[in-house]
């Protein structure tokens, strides 16, 4: 590499992170709720084919509730990349993880528009622009 | 949801196909490239951690160019879905990626910036919007 000074290095290389990221090298990444606790892990991210944009996150939460090990789908509209700790935060807190959308391990859904737009409409996401 | 009417229904509902897909069920799909010529199949998506949007495609050749397995990181950008045969076509060719970033099985690069940025440059793509 040529000598490049500080200023031509985006910001973040100079803090000596990647943005960028191998999809299965998500899984396992923290996901903390608005009250900064932990809601569980990564495990995998479900995109639009045709736009490579990721539409949904699957949240694992080993123990979550005393109920064993649950899978929460949540929008990935509701999660921001906090560098400092390379994990995620979500919009979101435990109590509303309570009554939404979940599945068991062995009872994995189809991961498809209809189930999709359920998982939206649960956290009632605004259409895109509207309040 | 209240009852819905087929103009409510978005297109790619109402076709019997669904656009989401699981990240690592990508893997294995065809791409074909600008002269319809089966280049390889998707090996893994890379993407950016913030926005959740793919930046680049490393592609699999089995014994492309006579070579033995080989692989291509391939701008996003350059992808197309097409749903009647659910695999993608790449706006490039085989020439192209004759002299264009590769490796092997056993020396894959990291994925970062200043790799996805020498990616980009090959395939000379232009900044937003410019030309």
């Amino acid at each position: 590499m040529a000598v490049a000074t500080n200023a031509e290095i985006p910001i973040e290389t100079a803090i000596g992170t990647t943005m960028l990221i191998c999809a299965e090298d998500v899984r396992g990444m923290a996901v903390h709720g608005r009250d900064g606790d932990k809601l569980g892990t990564i495990d995998k991210l479900v995109l639009d084919k045709r736009t490579g944009q990721v539409a949904y996150v699957i949240l694992s939460s080993g123990g979550f509730l005393g109920l064993g090990q649950s899978y929460h789908p949540i929008p990935w509209a509701t999660f921001r990349y906090e560098e400092k700790q390379d994990s995620y935060a979500v919009a979101i807190d435990k109590r509303l993880l309570e009554g939404a959308p979940s599945f068991r391990p062995d009872s994995a859904p189809v991961f498809d528009e209809s189930y999709g737009r359920r998982v939206t409409d649960y956290y009632r996401l605004p259409p895109d622009g509207a309040a």
